[in-house]
């Protein structure tokens, strides 16, 4: 288990005309909760870009309980809890002013620069499986 | 059953560094196909939320296959499999060149203007209702 | 003068908390004018940064007059009135139910895959210019 | 003269297939840094919008000089540098690294719940006037 807060203020640009955030843009959010997890443990998604290999979403799962609001300061909890293999999964509990609002999550593979999935990076999955294995489960 | 096809040409605004488009933003596009949805039963959109209620989305659920590149003419098939009552559940097929990118659906309830969750109105539900009865299976 | 006329219909997503579309959301509307008044003239955008290059932006400039609303028909007008050179400009209208809501330009350099500038290529800069001198002055 | 910096993590999400951020998502970082100046004086944006009037943009302007990447820690440093009136001028230099990527401006009016154009909120421009008066000239 990995686990790592994020905190993020709710821009006017991402309300819409019901006067709340509107649905996609909750999926940004948990992008920046998903990067930030991955430099806890020491990595940069950045680097990994850059070196020609990416983790794009192929499946994301949203449940939304309470609208998110202008001006409001979301925190996004991410979290592996499953060990990460060919596919890695990250779950997320978004939050603000201790209320629940929505939770999800999303699956990622590795890919190439042309797209194509490859396996895992060494060194990545190696952090993320020891990351994984310090966690205590939760 | 109702079933319904809207096409979308991709922005460069949607794509990302990866040369794709960013996940998030597959969900305007099942948006505009579910309001065309709605629209092509003689309901509209607009109306009901000139009348103070929405539909917003409760659940969202995206399986990306394919990526959608910029300049894609992409289809998107919208459709209620399920019959509609409190919760209303489309369905989504997004496509290009006959090429299955991605599949997903989204749940709706009914809420009034300060959001709280309200009875469907009964015309619309009458609409949904009538036109879900005629629809073949599929 | 070269110009060309493109339709958009507003979405939801556009919108923001003071109940019509966010500022920002225009742009890409001037995008997919721009686009197509490229393709207007036999030129695709896609071929062009498939091969290597690209257009972007230097200089956005947007003057709001009446606010676009969801579900809004918007006719965007877009018109290269200056003559191609190093620079293109491209000038907006953008108008919905004959009233006319924002007016805008941008302007645009030729870059290179690393986004330096380059020389426009010769066939593209040829084919702005032919159809700048047919096009009868507005 | 009133001026606040405020730093913004580019999200994945904000680039485009240049390998860049796309050039309207820097509207979005104009805004926090207009809010976050606004808040700077002691008045909150969210609480304006709250009690029913809007300062929102008729004018934008954007200079774009280098791209903003990925992960970029970007400083946008908003200034008030023309006395307010009917019309509040915010003018933006955004950098990164140290490096100045762009520079713009957006122009302001006050409009009610109606988006109908109204006086300043008198404890809004006061509040305005007295920290633009306290400012030192930059």
């Amino acid at each position: 288990m990995i686990a790592h807060e994020t905190q993020v203020r709710v821009r006017f640009a991402e309300t819409d005309a019901m006067g709340v955030v509107y649905h996609a843009n909750y999926l940004p959010w948990c992008e920046s909760a998903r990067i930030a997890l991955i430099a806890s443990i020491g990595l940069s998604y950045r680097k990994m870009s850059d070196s020609g290999y990416h983790l794009p979403v192929v499946e994301a799962h949203l449940n939304y309980k309470h609208p998110a609001k202008f001006d409001d300061l979301v925190t996004v909890r991410a979290a592996i809890k499953t060990k990460p293999s060919l596919k890695v999964k990250v779950e997320y509990e978004i939050s603000a002013d201790g209320k629940l609002l929505a939770t999800g999550y999303t699956v990622h593979v590795f890919v190439n620069r042309d797209g194509m999935p490859i396996r895992p990076p060494k060194e990545v999955l190696n952090a993320l499986l020891e990351a994984f294995d310090k966690g205590a489960p939760q």
